[in-house]
């Protein structure tokens, strides 16, 4: 029984594999009868401790198409009011038999830290803090690897650009390993408050760091635009939200001028006009609605291989 | 692909064809299993961005009774509460390929708005705003019609009155339309500031308006009672709530007296004491027990037709 | 058609013959596929308008486990917020021809109220007030007769001690009507502000009150820890926690000076430090993983009996 913490405990070869099996399942969701009896009597229980719409509404259709029992658990209306550990709400659950938890939570590192006190259960981390949120650096590089391939490109050899709050980000450190183990170019673009210390000292030599949008997006193939974390800022990291938007703000009439031929990729939810313009998000360079699409897909596959026991075996 | 946007929207044949479907699917939720596999496999979102208990819960067992996969999003917990405007919302859910979005928006229009943005995913009023509820006017409808049924009458040819906060009723506003349809004659009784300006001149020749209780439900076959959104009233609308309920409350002695056949609706919540006595509520002329019974066969019958796609077609 | 209110109301072979449903029950939660067709095509209403994460989603998951549909309300996001009654909403419920409600209400005889005004639907009571929550008592119940069943010993014939804030607890409660039932001997260990007025009158002649812990547990086959309802104290029951701590806690030092065959339960959510050490929680002699463990089986027996009409036939 294995779990999904973050990509950085991936092999290239497991990255791959989750995105071959993500590629297969992608039609069940294009069927009349969208469903198939994979996990059929298994127990997934979505303990989702941070507000979340649309990762845990894919996980639960991912389970759903699976033929699994879902159950929902939120913060508000859960026993953690009642000043319970997250480690005793867990281990209770497990007591209940769910055969997969799949966790959101606020403290990075809480997944890593369930997996290691808990024996008979798999943990799916949903997003943990500023740590990693694997399933969507799954999807993003199922989407980016099902657009190249049309173009008979493969998912290595691209220049990506990951631009904004990437210091707050887990979608961008999850990214980070992904493409630390595809052997891509990544380009770190962000104010200098809003860039982890240490950047390519951990991710490696492919990752270089500039504060400079037109300059980090020159020639790129993807750019990956973050969501400007606005709960989090208090007023510490840009002067003020106006002037990031001025100087970090994705348009139309940027890309065309320095990387014409990108794609555009957010995790959502838009900050529309302050990290991503409109004209960005809604044209052809977007691929915003297919990496929810994907996202599904990829669900599909963690939680049949966890649900399998096949994951790392 | 089509959508149940509004009751206003409808043809009579319509109207009167998921009348039919839906006292089909009454006797389902009568059987030992109550259960269809009529969309196995459909994924149905609930998306309710405002408070409801019965609603919700109407379309969430109307869903699981046809075998449908049902996930729900309300407000709290949402990322709508994290900037997301609701198309872009809609649209990522719609990337996830369900088949039914069911949604519930404190703004009127927001249903049709997103089923004139988005493609490849039907879309169901719940109840917009001040717009339309088409649901609750269907199961008023099919309880009205099934009570009158027993004494050999049908459908058109009934006196209706329309009693209270009409103006910030969508419910009453569904039910114009449908009594419109059906060629009834309207009675829209409420104090002159919870009146809707115009209501004759938009919902045609049948409706008249009255201030006086008893002068409008005088002969009525049917009296609807409408909640008071007391949530929604400031201190505009009525100079007191008693004042209100001494003029408007509908009460068995003024029944007996005026319209002593009459059957009573009233769509819940209910404020007992306030718009409807409980010697009413609870009494033999209510039907209040038979719509929430109506309701969920009439949402399966629109859930089908949707999830067939076979409205409007 | 029939309900559980309250152990209370049940025969000794009542509580036995559950008991012994729910120790079958327990293998389909650690069969592969975890499910079994006993209650498809049924509808099981979580109505919990009190806050719960182990016990809705215990009474979720054995739901699903038999097949049936079930449907979650919570009391945020719905109608209770608008004003109405219990009786109202639960009688709108009714209408849509649930199978079962199982109802959590803060009020001490709300299910008992419901179940006698209501004619169509089963109640189960999920906990209400200072008043009962039968299933707590009979997974408590099973976890006690499994673990002394490996010594040869049987459920009776036991010494009991139900430590801590007996006052407000529901739990306990439910346990005083198990135990006389069972005929143990019970010892109620708690400050004299915490007891129940005439808990020996009402609960019968083996149950004894004392204020100090050592000699309240002493020799006590199962120490049963209650949780401090911190949210529920004012100011009125304790000088401090402090004190309450150190006159009440259960600890494992203690219980090797006076009970050292003693197992331990608690119903959670736990205050560790404050009602139950660490070492006790964690230790060799808890029960506490196989008493949630033996939850979902004791729901599913209750649900069973319940929803086929059996129960106290």
């Amino acid at each position: 029984m294995k779990h999904l913490i973050g990509i950085e405990d991936l092999s290239k070869d497991d990255l791959l594999g989750l995105l071959t099996d993500a590629d297969n399942f992608i039609e069940v969701s294009e069927r009349e009868i969208k469903k198939v009896p994979a996990l059929r009597g298994k127990t997934i229980i979505n303990l989702f401790l941070e507000n979340s719409t649309r990762t845990r509404v894919s996980f639960e259709i991912a389970g759903k198409r699976l033929s699994a029992d879902t159950i929902n658990v939120s913060s508000s209306g859960s026993s953690v009011s009642k000043g319970e550990t997250v480690l005793d709400t867990v281990w209770n659950l497990e007591a209940m038999n769910p055969d997969i938890v799949v966790i959101r939570h606020k403290e990075s590192g809480a997944p890593k830290f369930l997996a290691d006190n808990l024996k008979n259960v798999s943990i799916v981390n949903g997003g943990d803090g500023m740590h990693e949120h694997p399933t969507q650096a799954l999807l993003d590089c199922l989407t980016i690897q099902k657009h190249f391939a049309k173009a008979g490109r493969s998912l290595d050899g691209l220049k990506i650009a990951i631009v904004g709050d990437v210091f707050h980000s887990r979608v961008a450190r999850s990214n980070l390993w992904a493409h630390k183990l595809l052997g891509n170019k990544v380009s770190v673009v962000a104010p200098p408050t809003l860039v982890p210390r240490g950047v390519a000292e951990v991710y490696g030599d492919n990752v270089s760091v500039t504060h400079n949008l037109a300059e980090g997006i020159e020639g790129a193939d993807v750019v990956m635009c973050l969501r400007m974390q606005l709960e989090r800022q208090g007023n510490f990291f840009v002067p003020t939200l106006d002037d990031y938007t001025r100087r970090f703000c994705v348009t139309e009439k940027l890309l065309r001028k320095v990387a014409p031929h990108a794609v555009v990729l957010h995790p959502g939810p838009m900050n529309r006009g302050v990290e991503i313009s409109s004209d960005v998000a809604d044209g052809p360079r977007s691929l915003i609605g297919s990496q929810v699409n994907m996202g599904v897909a990829v669900r599909m596959a963690v939680l049949f291989k966890v649900g399998r026991g096949q994951l790392h075996e």
